[in-house]
Parts: C-alpha cells; structure tokens; sequence
C-alpha cells in the first residue's frame, strides 16, 4: 500500500474510531495482547536473529508488552482519562453568570509513531507509544526501526488482524518502512500527532519537522539520556560491593542498549572497589549490538573518549568475536570538569564512566552541569540528608525519575511513573512514554457549552451511560474563593 | 533593571520558590487580588487612557482578573493539581515487581508571558497565565505589551510588592519592556516555558524562537481565531431576530477585538434579517481601537476583502472620528468556496462576514474546510440532531470549545472551561490558557522511586502533612487487566 494511501485510510477511521465506547477499546487492546502472546513461539526466534538479544530477554519483554496492552485496555475502559468535567451553571459565579459547561479529552486525530531498535517489543509495532494511541482513540501509523523489519511484519500483521476482528475502523493501524516513508508522513498535513525514540540527532531532526510544518504538531521524542549515579561514602561504607556489583549488572544489561544505562557514577575516590568492578565486568560477555550502525557509533564514541579524555581504563575495550565487551573507564573530578561536554554525551553500548570525587560539595557543583536526564540515581545512607540536601533538590530540576538505592535499568509500567524528563531526555518535559499517564500525549480538551444533553458525547451526558468519572462543579463555590 | 539581572533573580528564585506550600501560595495569590481591587479606582483611568475601552468593562475585567487569582490560590490550597500519585511495592506485579514509586509533579521553572493587548487585566500582566504559573511555583517574567505601559508598570508594581509582603523570593516576578528584551529572554537559557497571547504571525515567530533555541522550550501561543457560527433553519424560525441581535453584539463587543469574536456566520439564504442586523448595529458606536497598528491591520484587512471577496457589504465600513465604526458583508456560499481562505483569516475589529447558505451539506463542507479555532457556535434545535450530525462531529475536530445557542464572547473560568484548540488558534492543541487547567503547562512530573519517606517532598510523604489528594494504587491490580 503507499504511503498516500495509508494516509488516506489513516485519516478516514479518525471519526469512527473516536466513537467507539471504552468497551471496544479494551476488547481491541486485549485481544492484540492475546494474540501477540500466543504467537510468542513465532515472534520471539524473529527477535533473536534481528536483534541479536537473549531469548529470556526477549520472551520477557514481549510479556511485558502484552502486560501494557492489558494495562492500557483497562485505562480505557474506566474512562477515566477522559476527565470528564461538568459545570454546573452558576449565575451567581464571581466573574460573571456560568453557563453549563463540560470538557473531555478527545483522541488527537491520526499518530505517527517512529518505533525504537532497542526494545523490538516493548517499543516497537506494538510498543507503548501504539497501546497508549490506540487506547486514546487514535489511529496508528509505525514507521518500523530499520533493526529489525521481519519482526515489524509480523507483528503488524498480527495487531492489524486483532483490531479488524474486533471491529475497528481499516485505518486504524498500519506499518510503514523506510526513512523516507517517515518524514514524508511526518511532513503530512494527515498526521496530528508523533512519537520517537532515539538518539538526540534523530530526534531533533523529526522535531524540527514537526514544528516547521504548514500545521505544527506535538512531536514526543525520547532521545538520548546519560542517567547520572551519585554514590555517597556512607553508602559506599555500608554496602560498597553490592553496589559495585549492581552498577555493573545495570550499565551491561541488554548489552548497555538500555535509554536508562547508568552512564556515569560518581564514586568517593578510595572506594577501594575496583577488584569487584573488573571481576564483575570479567564474568559478563555480551553479544553483537542491535545494528551495524550502534555497532560502529559505540567504537566510535569509545575512540572519542579514549583520545579526548584520558583516565584510568579499569576494563578496556575489547571485542571477542566482533563483538563489543564491557568496558569502564575512571576519572578524577577535576578531568569531568575538563571534558565535562564530552562525558556528559551518551555512549549507547556497554560502557560507563566513573568519576571519583574527593568531596561531596563536589556532586552539586557535577548536578549543577547535567543535561536534563531520564533518571538520576543516588545511593546513600538517610544519615547523609543533610550533607545531600543541595544536590537531591539540584537533581529535581534535571530529571523526570528520582530512584534511591535501586537502578535506573528496568522501568515499571505504573501510573505512578515517569519516563521522561528535561531537554535532551526528551523534547516535551511534561509527558512520559511508559505508565498509564502515557496516553495523555494523544488526548486534546474540548468544551461543550448549553449542550442538549442529548448531542453532549456519552462521557458528558446527564445519564452518564459509560459509567465513567464525572467530576462536577457544583454553583456557589466560587464565593468561597479567596476568602480565609 | 537589566534583563541579565531579571533572569539571574528569577532563576535564583526558582528553588525556594518550589518548595513554598499550598497555603504560602494561596496567601501570595489572595494578596495579589486583594491589592489590585484595592487599586481599581488607580488602575482603571490608566487602562482606560491607554486601551481605549470603557470604564465598565474594564471595571469587569479587572474583576474577573482578580477573581481568577482567587481561583488559582484555591486551587494551589488543595494541591490537586500536584497529580500526586503513590504505587504500592507489589512484587507479583505483571511486568515484573514493582517498586515502591511515587509521583508527583513540580515547577517547569522561569515562565516568560507575552503579554497581550485586548485585555490589558485578564491577559497581561497579572491576567491568567501569570495567576496560573505562579500558583505551578514558577517565577514569571512578564514582557509587556506594549499598547499598555503605564497600567503594565503600576499593576507590576503591585504584584511586585504583595508578593514580596507574603514572603514569595525577590525574583518571583519581574516585568520586562520592549520587543527586544521580550526576544532576547525568550532565546536565553534561563527561561524554562512561554506563553503568548496575539496575532498568528507574531505567535509562530516566537514558537520558532522556542523550538530553535539549543534547549528547545514549551511555547504555549494563542494566536488568530475565526470562531464560526453555524444557524440552522429551524433556529431562524424559531427566533431569528434574538440571532441577529446576539451576533451583532458579540462581533461588536469590545469593538470586535475578543478573540472569540464571531467572525464568520452561515445564516441559511432567505433569512430575511438584514434589517434586524443594520438596525442592530446601527445602534453601536465604537470608539478607537486598542493600538495605532491594530487600528490600521484592520483598515488594511478590510481593504483586502473589500477588494479580493466581493459580495453585498448590509453595514459599509466608517469612521466616525477616526473611529472605525462595526461593518458587516454577506457573501454568498460559491464566493465563500472561492475566497475561503481570505474569509477564514482573522479580522482583529468590528467586522464579520454572513456566509449565505443554500443546502446543509454546505455547512459539512463548509467545517471541513475549516482551519482550528478556539470556539464554534451552533444556533439549532434539537430537531436538528440528524441533520446537523455531520456538522456536529466535524465540528469537534476544528475546535476546542463548542457552544450551543449562545455565543462566544465572554469566555467563563472556570474546571471544565476549555480556551485552546488547534493550529492555529493555539500552537498547544492539549492546554488551555482560561481555567484551572490552564496551571497544568507550567508543572512538569518527576517520580521518586524507593526514597526515604523522610527524602520525599511533602506531597508524596505517607504521613501528607499537606493534607493533599493523593491517589493510591494498592498491590494485586494487575491481576485483574485484561481478563473481562
């Protein structure tokens, strides 16, 4: 089908697909994850040869994202993010008589989602962007990563066929491939609304499309994040090889192709962990790289750092097989000033970077440099409160998730999360792509005003039929304002 | 003061200012109301000086204007739009154990308001955006506009000292003066969001400021709105000349310079109301225009559609003065067709243009062609359901705000109030500039994972001091998805 056309029957499910009542959403939605699930045998293989990640991985993965299609099914079907609001009508409202008026959120129109190499489940075909869009009402454009294409196929085959079955509009969901194919999409006046995870260039390429069209359109891009780690001595003092051990496992977990790897830990200098840090990194052996391009970006961003920065290599970077090892370099504070820029750009691949500190005023002055980040983490004792008061509330300001004593690898699909965070992390600080507040991204407010109550949408009518939340404004509230 | 130092304050106030509480806030916001109605009698001959408008309506709108700050200290008193959001550990979670994670949200950081001309209470400088930043914990720099110094500087003034008597850090709030400064602050890195309230093409070169800069910023712009209105048959035989008069007085209403002014009605051909409109708008007198630039963009615009359009101008356009006096033209559906795009561009001042129709369908075809605007307006009865069904979905899509047998003009704060819409009345289809919602684009979420109760800020504290809504998701949930 060409891009035209999918455009076309992208656009003409747009009024169809917004009527449907939160119970066809969450029959669409479970169905995709049942079928999904049960092609697990199928799917997962495809995974393996393409991305080159580990069969329990990949089979945890795809739970995972059967798990979010299920959450997000559920979401749908309370209703509640539709937010549902009424006014009664007030004459005596402070600023002048009130009209009976009641918003919902409304699905945004078609989006285009720009699917990730690194997740080929959870952020892909039917990834997190599509379960939160489809969930809003939205129909789906992916354009699928070039890492793994047959996996793409068979996927969107499989989504395609469980929203037909359960009686969806033909527009609403399809998959597009090739580069050209996504920013000629993007570039359409069809599209309203688009999400891509990525590296910070890619990203800022798409976002600046998104905002120089004729009709610019909300761009969600999550790009790249170097998820600072500060250590404190107590803690060091206290659980230093656990720690160690934990950085290691997390910075070389999915081969360091993780957005949240740990990419730099600042550690107290006389740590002593050194001999747990290399026996660690000694036991791990990690495979081939998601891409020929990620390959060949890694050795080259190791290249840069080793000409530019200097430091103690603590495991060198090697390769067995062709394949990348772990790699960790150490440096002391004054050369993270030095080379701050340098050090504080993402290296996607199994590497970290330790900068020892020799006093803790030290981490805020280092917070106080950081880029926006998906994560900080610090790990530390509830005695360093004080010594750490600066830089937990520096850190606020450049991140969207605050994690103590756990790793930032691993993000739960929860309502409580967040996964995003300032510029560069991503190019829209008040949204998150993973949890259930994902799918506000795709919902937009509309008021209805003195509306018959019987050509209100269902969520706003008197009678309430779907059953969902209604938060009413009763008259009379307003002369309580401002007064103590 | 210089700008550098205005940025270097505001910026030095956002940590302190973040962590004031719900009651500090309140307090500051109540005191910032209370000081302007103390004012009036002060305030209201220099609006009236500089804006051109009439003494009881400036009198309402600087009412309105300190009953919205009354509304947004209530609405930092109850800590509702903190979003706090608690997920208990669960370690059979469906993805996975669950961390004990918490979210909440905070401050974006320095909001920079572009102040706007027409209405020199509500949207300037202590107007909606800066009631609803200040009460999300940001300091705002507003930059005045420029049809309004004098009021700019004393309502500073005031808002300067009750912020500064209620505690609120030196660089909480700053006026700033001058196109340059308003651009030079825009582009700095100090500056975290920014809103704008005027024309589509002054708004898009801003928005392009802002997704330009090295660290791209949310820009929330009001821009241009056309606000059609739709009448029905049925309507007109029902009460045509209550329609006629209500038109002619919401397009005349602050000598057509609302941003909701109705500026194009489909009346059905034959509606025989002619002389109820002239008559209506003789009856109007309008004095002059906001500014030396509006005044002549809307001789210019008229110009244009005078010598582009065509059609039976029933009211000509005059000067009575140099005071440009309401004019009305009526074209028919064909002319419509051939100049929509003229048509559908914004006149800022007391004109509107009657679309003669022939046959409903037009009206479908008519919405379709529709850029977003920030209002549409039926006038219909229910017995037009059917027929008007088409028109009604299309509608939705074009618009945020859908009014039924009222009109426009005069736009209620209130929760379920919705003053946005798509490109181009506003560059942020998702966020509202009027009503309690609009606070939500200066607050950014961050979740805190496995802290120490005693680390978290107070909103997510299990003890919550603040005593603010906090919503729970208990272990076990995730069982449940996906299993009907």
């Amino acid at each position: 089908m060409d891009l035209d056309t999918v455009l076309d029957q992208a656009t003409g499910a747009n009024a169809e697909f917004a009527r449907h009542t939160p119970q066809q959403r969450y029959t669409q939605l479970v169905e995709i994850a049942d079928r999904l699930d049960a092609a697990a045998d199928e799917l997962v293989p495809v995974a393996m040869e393409e991305t080159h990640l580990p069969e329990p991985r990949l089979r945890g993965e795809l739970a995972r994202t059967t798990m979010q299609l299920r959450m997000f099914a559920e979401q749908a079907r309370t209703g509640e993010f539709l937010d549902a609001r009424i006014d009664d009508p007030d004459p005596d409202f402070g600023s002048g008589p009130r009209p009976n008026l009641r918003r919902m959120r409304v699905p945004i129109g078609v989006v285009l989602n720009f699917a990730a190499s690194n997740f080929p489940f959870a952020f892909s075909v039917a990834g997190g962007d599509t379960a939160s869009a489809l969930a809003a009402g939205c129909p789906v454009i992916v354009k699928a990563h070039e890492g793994h294409p047959k996996l793409s196929e068979l996927t969107a085959r499989l989504v395609s066929a469980a929203l037909t079955d359960t009686g969806a509009p033909a527009g609403a969901f399809h998959l597009i491939e090739g580069r050209d194919a996504g920013v000629d999409a993007l570039r359409d006046d069809r599209v309203d609304a688009a999400t891509f995870t990525g590296s910070v260039r890619g990203g800022l390429f798409l976002a600046g499309i998104a905002a120089e069209r004729p009709r610019p359109i909300p761009f969600y891009g999550e790009l790249g994040s170097i998820n600072p780690v500060f250590v404190s001595q107590a803690a060091v003092d206290a659980r230093g090889q656990a720690i160690a051990e934990g950085f290691v496992d997390s910075f070389t977990l999915g081969s360091g192709q993780f957005c949240t790897k740990p990419g730099i830990v600042f550690l107290p200098t006389g740590h002593g962990l050194e001999g747990v840090l290399t026996e660690r990194i000694g036991g791990k052996r990690t495979g081939a790289l998601l891409t020929d391009s990620i390959t060949s970006g890694f050795a080259d961003r190791l290249k840069e750092i080793g000409d530019q920065i200097g430091g103690r290599m603590l495991v060198e970077p090697t390769t067995v097989d062709g394949c990348h090892q772990p790699a960790l370099l150490a440096i002391d504070y004054p050369t993270f000033v030095e080379h701050s820029d340098n050090v504080l750009t993402e290296a996607f691949g199994p590497f970290s970077i330790i900068v020892e500190y020799t006093d803790v005023k030290q981490l805020t002055d280092a917070a106080d440099r950081l880029h926006g980040s998906l994560t900080i983490t610090l790990h530390a004792e509830e005695a360093d409160a004080d010594a750490l008061d600066d830089l937990r509330r520096l850190a606020e300001t450049r991140t969207g998730r605050l994690i103590l004593n756990e790793w930032p690898t691993g993000v739960s699909v929860t309502p409580a999360q967040h996964h995003g965070g300032p510029f560069p992390s991503t190019t829209s600080p008040l949204h998150t792509a993973v949890g259930t507040a994902a799918v506000e991204r795709f919902l937009r407010p509309v008021a209805f005003q003195n509306y018959f109550d019987s050509w209100l949408p269902e969520p706003l009518q008197e009678a309430n039929p779907w059953n969902i939340p209604q938060k009413r404004s009763p008259a009379g509230q307003s002369k309580l304002w401002g007064r103590s």
